[in-house]
C-alpha cells in the first residue's frame, strides 16, 4: 500500500471509538448517582466521598484485578456481558475484606481490534454489576492495540475505590472457637481457568458445547457463570456482627486466601459436611487427576467469601457457618476435613 | 505429557508471582508516606486522603490509561523502565486538567509468562514517577495469562486517583484574547505508536537501532524517551494563576485535546514560532506522506500540556506562551499557524 498514511489506516480508528463511547454513554450513567459531579473534562472521573465527615479517620481504599484467562472462554455477546461482571466483583469483592463500601470503578479494555458488540455487552455487564454493588462506573479506558494484541485477543482489567473508616478496620485478634461463615460461590468466578481448560478441555475431552451430566449443563454454561457481587452481602453481616477478619477466595484459593487471614499458631478447619461443593471441582479433579491440595490452592472449592466472627454470633442470614478456629499444629493453616 | 495436573503445569507459576512481589516490595514501599496505612489484608490498599477537611467540597478524581502500542518497541530493562514511568504519567497527568492532585496509582501487568527482569524494571520506573508525582503506588495486579498473552506479549494498564475541591474546578468562561501555555513535550508520549511504527518502519524503512541524523540519536532512543510528569509544573502554574481550562495533549493529538477546551464560537491559535517542534514529527510526516491535518489530531506535535489564562498571566516560569483564544469561523477548532 502507498499514499498517505493515516491513523485509520495504522489500525486504529478513533471514529469507532467514539461511536463506542457515544453507544455505551446512557448505560455508563445509569450507574451515576447524585455524588458524580458533571463537568466538561474528558480527562478524569468526579465522584463525592458521601460519608467522609462522619467517619473518625477516613480511608481510601483501591483494588485493581482481572478476570485472568477466563476472557478465552467467551463468544457470545452474553458471554462478554458475563465477564463484564466478572471483572467488577473480582474488584469490588477485594474492597470488602478491610470493611470498604465501594465508591467508583474503572475498566481498561484493549484489543487488536475493537468489536462494539462484544465490548457494548461487556460494559452493559459492568454498568449492571456497578449498580448492584452501589458504585459508579465512572470512566475506563478502551485501546485498540493493532499489532500489540491479536484482532481477537480481549485484555480486561477493572479498578475499585471505596471508603473504609480508619477507626473500624477489622483487626480483632482471632481465637480458638471463633466461627467461619462463608458465601457459597456460584462456580470457579475468574480464578483457576488455566488449569481448568486445561483439565477439562485437553485432558478431558469435553467441547465448550458439550452437554455434561454432572453438571446439568454445558460446559461453557458452568464456567462462564459469572462472579456474584458480594456487597450487599457483606454489609448485612457487618450490620448484627462485628467480624474478625474476611477474605474474598480468589487468587491462591481457599488454601492461600483462607491461610492469609489466620495468625501463627491458629488453623482455619473447614467442615465439608457444611456447604455444597459445586460438582465442576470434582470433575477438574477427576480429568486432570490433580492433588486436593493443589486443588484447594487453586479454587475456591465453593466458597466465594469467608468471615471469621465470634462464636456466639455464627448464626446470620444467607451466609453459611462452615468451620472454625483451631489451634494450629504447625501443619496447613487451613484443614479441610 | 500425562499425570497430575497441576497450577504451575497448567502455566501459572504462583510461587514465581510470588517472588516477584517480594522482589519489588521495597521499592514500592519507598513511593509510601505516612499516609499509607499499614494492614494485614492482601486485598486493597489504604491511603489517608490528606487535605481533604480543608476543600470546600471535596471531590476523588479518577483515571485510567494504558501506554498503546508503544510497548512493541521495548526490548532492554531501561526501555521497559521508561515504559513504566510512561504508564504514570499518562494517567498523573490525566488528573491535573480539573486541577486534581494526585494521591495513589495502581498498575495492571499481564503477560503470557512473567518475565521478572522486565516486570521488575518497570515497577522500578512506576515507583520512580510515582515519587515524582508524589503519590503513592499502592497496589496492582500482576496476572500470568497462558494461551490469552504470548509469552511475549505484555499489556500495561494504570489507573490514578487524585483529589480536588469542587469549589476551585477550572471552569472560568474563555474569552478572545486569552493566552495558551503548554509545557513542552519530550517527543511522541505514548500516543500515535501505531501510525509512527507504520510510517517509520514500514515506510521508511528504519531499523530501531539505526542512528538517524534528523534526530541526533537512534529510532529506538528517540521513540522510548518516556512522557514527563507535568504534575510539579502545574501546581507551580496554579500557585500562581486561575486557569481558565487545561488539557493533557493525548488521543486526539493537539487538535482533538485542544478543541475539547475550546467551546463553540472560539478557537485557539497556536504560534508556530513560539516553540520547538521536536523533528520525529517531520520525519513521521515524510516517510508516511501524512498529511498535516492527520498529524496534529493524532500527536501532540511538542507540547505536552495546556492551560488557557487570562492574557495578562502569560508570563510563568518554565510554560511556553504558544498562543491564544480568537473568534471562530466554523473552521478548525484549534489553527497551527
Amino acid at each position: 500500500m502507498t499514499g498517505p498514511l493515516t491513523y485509520r489506516g495504522a489500525g486504529v480508528d478513533i471514529d469507532a471509538a467514539t461511536r463506542f463511547l457515544d453507544a455505551i454513554g446512557a448505560v455508563v450513567r445509569s450507574t451515576h448517582g447524585p455524588g458524580v459531579a458533571a463537568h466538561g473534562s474528558q480527562f478524569a472521573g468526579l465522584i463525592r466521598p458521601e460519608g467522609w465527615e462522619q467517619m473518625g479517620s477516613p480511608l481510601i481504599a483501591a483494588t485493581c484485578d482481572g478476570v485472568g484467562t477466563k476472557v478465552l472462554l467467551a463468544r457470545r455477546p452474553e458471554d462478554f456481558e458475563g465477564l463484564g461482571r466478572d471483572l467488577v466483583a473480582m474488584n469490588v469483592n477485594d474492597l470488602l475484606p478491610v470493611g470498604a463500601t465501594p465508591l467508583l470503578f474503572l475498566d481498561y479494555l484493549a484489543a487488536g481490534r475493537l468489536d462494539p458488540e462484544r465490548l457494548e455487552a461487556a460494559v452493559r455487564g459492568m454498568a449492571a454489576a456497578c449498580l448492584e454493588a452501589h458504585c459508579a462506573l465512572l470512566g475506563g479506558e478502551t485501546a485498540e492495540m493493532p499489532d500489540a494484541l491479536g484482532d481477537d485477543q480481549l485484555e480486561m482489567a477493572g479498578f475499585a475505590v471505596g471508603l473504609v473508616d480508619g477507626d473500624r478496620l477489622p483487626t480483632a485478634a482471632l481465637r480458638p472457637g471463633d466461627a467461619v461463615l462463608a458465601l457459597p460461590a456460584t462456580g470457579l468466578h475468574a480464578n483457576g481457568f488455566s488449569l481448568a481448560r486445561r483439565a477439562l478441555l485437553e485432558r478431558g475431552g469435553f467441547g465448550l458445547d458439550d452437554h455434561v451430566p454432572e453438571l446439568g449443563r454445558t460446559l461453557a454454561e458452568e464456567l462462564l457463570v459469572p462472579t456474584p457481587i458480594y456487597v450487599d452481602a457483606v454489609a448485612h453481616l457487618l450490620a448484627g456482627v462485628e467480624a474478625k477478619a474476611m477474605a474474598h477466595v480468589t487468587g491462591g484459593g481457599l488454601q492461600g486466601r483462607g491461610a492469609a487471614v489466620v495468625p501463627e499458631g491458629l488453623a482455619m478447619r473447614i467442615d465439608p459436611g457444611s456447604h455444597p461443593v459445586p460438582p465442576v471441582f470434582d470433575l477438574i479433579r477427576a480429568c486432570g487427576e490433580v492433588d486436593p491440595a493443589e486443588m484447594a490452592s487453586t479454587f475456591n472449592m465453593g466458597l466465594g467469601f469467608l468471615a471469621v466472627v465470634p462464636a456466639d454470633q455464627a448464626a446470620v442470614a444467607g451466609w453459611l457457618h462452615v468451620g472454625e478456629i483451631v489451634d494450629g499444629e504447625g501443619a496447613e493453616r487451613v484443614a479441610i476435613g
